[in-house]
């Protein structure tokens, strides 16, 4: 129903074997024998995994060796980082908030400890 | 089959719709009539979107108002970007060597243009 890529790369990592298998691939590229090893999956288990994360484009599969190294792709990932970036003010900004309203706590309340200050830039 | 917090979000961003919800909520909190009007779809369709959105904690809604009106939270999100960020380096590392190599062509191929320099820092 949904194709686009960013919906694409966010279902593909909605799965905690397929982002163990990216943290195993960020550290070097490695056969799908390799890959399988550590998880208690079978192989074909373990190549549908894969499937997923190559239609996402985060896995690429090389053509150079006989033994076609997958290796991880770093575009869509980027794509979820800038996604997330534009939000990162809400939690750096609560933050604050919660900062300002210990220090409030804290200094016997002179004031109403609900008053909100000005968000720090 | 997955339960796990971030596969949890992943989930549920993986959808347009959602994805454009919260892009909404982050402007302001609203209520659930207010949320549907940009939207072609059904109230019982905005209604399911929006309870996704609440099981991965995303949204909240306040018990203040009689209209509970919907918020962004922002916790999830904070998640996604702390997990995205230990793959940073892949792109940011990637571009440097591209931009090396480039440079390398440029620089009338003295050396072997394949070589590559050590990573900037």
């Amino acid at each position: 129903m949904t194709t686009d890529t960013l919906s694409t790369t966010f279902a593909a990592l909605a799965d905690p074997t397929r982002r163990a298998i990216l943290a195993r691939l960020f550290v070097g590229e490695c056969s799908v024998t390799e890959l399988a090893a550590p998880f208690d999956m079978s192989m074909p288990a373990v190549s549908k995994h894969l499937r997923v994360l190559e239609r996402a484009g985060l896995v690429g599969r090389s053509r150079d060796a006989q033994w076609r190294p997958c290796r991880l792709q770093a575009a869509p990932l980027k794509d979820v980082a800038d996604w997330t970036e534009r939000y990162r003010e809400l939690w750096e900004g609560r933050l604050d908030r919660l900062d300002d309203y210990l220090k409030q706590l804290s200094s016997t309340n002179k004031e109403k400890p609900h008053a909100r200050k000005p968000r720090r830039k």
